[in-house]
């Protein structure tokens, strides 16, 4: 498989060619990404995990199926790229670096501010149909939910780790607490309303979240 | 429809006839409904929820296509009933009256002792398998997601309101709490870790969930 073109400024893509490639072919690279990644998320919302192909995908995205194959090995694959680049996105337009939590030093604040953003993020339906499609069929067959626990969520999850242990630092989380575990009290919430529309989301409901976690529901 | 034939003591099934059945047509009812609740959750953990068939639910039970459709109006609503048959067999069978939770006075020690029992059901492989195949299609069918949600999920939640709305009344919860989103940070993690296999279910970790739930993360 060769190097897959990425939309990074600082990465030179090269589809199969040696060197740095003409600006042309970098265009062309990161177009046929693009086109790629829409059709995959557009046909795994519209048809579900199991109807949707690489023939599938190459058609809608008006790439060969080579083009595909030079790139991503399976469907699986392709999916789980798509989505992280979703998540890049949408890290961006929500003023955030990917793959970093704001660390000002007040843990609500922050915690809010992310989780208020998660919200915007499940609500958008360019994200909730195929990404509720993907998580239905995680749920049902164990390689793709490893696959997607492994390199989508477990790393997101990781991100709430390390600002928690740097809470730990700053004397604003209890030290025996395990960070791992810690993060699931606001995150599981939300997840599983989202999920299994129990209820409602929204900023009120994240805040709240965030507020009995951190303060506990016994009186203090 | 006719009344279902139930598990109750105290009722007197009658399936399609007026007054007391013979003690030999409530044994055959039973026996029937037993093996349709049987067939059913086999059915869909084996094939999924889209291919398990009312035809095909009632060969496997050995039991008339009619026999279903005189209590039942669709597979969902079989299967529904199914799933809160197991949930009251798995009550019983871990000493505890279904549909109430314990109030000792220690919300903490009720707490964990029924998160535990939840664990013990949630490995079951009895219940997880077709628990997993219909949550995974309540994800997908927003029709029979909702009917999950009212029907089987939510009651069980209303559980933990009551438990503690009785523990704010004792002075064990803060009086501002609300409830409903109180018993997500115990409930949720131990859901989304069951359903999308995030990490391992143990009852420390149950009982970790509530103890950090009570007193929060932050110092006090």
């Amino acid at each position: 498989m060769a190097e897959k073109p990425s939309s990074s400024p600082d990465s030179a893509p090269d589809p199969g060619h040696a060197g740095r490639p003409a600006p042309d072919a970098t265009r062309r690279s990161e177009k046929s990404r693009r086109a790629i990644f829409a059709a995959a998320l557009a046909l795994v919302g519209e048809s579900g995990y199991p109807k949707t192909t690489i023939e599938g995908i190459a058609a809608r995205a008006g790439v060969g199926k080579q083009t595909i194959y030079r790139w991503w090995s399976s469907k699986a694959e392709v999916l789980l790229d798509a989505f992280m680049d979703l998540g890049e996105q949408a890290a961006r337009a929500a003023g955030q670096e990917p793959y970093t939590l704001p660390d000002t030093g007040d843990l609500a604040a922050d915690l809010k501010l992310v989780l208020r953003a998660t919200v915007d993020e499940l609500l958008d339906p360019a994200f909730e149909v195929p990404s509720r499609a993907l998580a239905a069929e995680g749920l049902v067959n164990d390689r793709l939910g490893a696959e997607f626990v492994a390199k989508l969520l477990e790393p997101q999850l990781q991100l709430y780790v390390r600002r928690l242990r740097s809470a730990q630092d700053q004397g604003d989380v209890r030290p025996d607490v395990d960070p791992r575990i810690a993060l699931e009290l606001f995150v599981s919430p939300l997840a599983q309303r989202w999920l299994q529309r129990t209820a409602p989301i929204t900023y009120d409901y994240t805040d709240t979240l965030v507020d009995y976690a951190l303060h506990g529901l016994a009186p203090r």
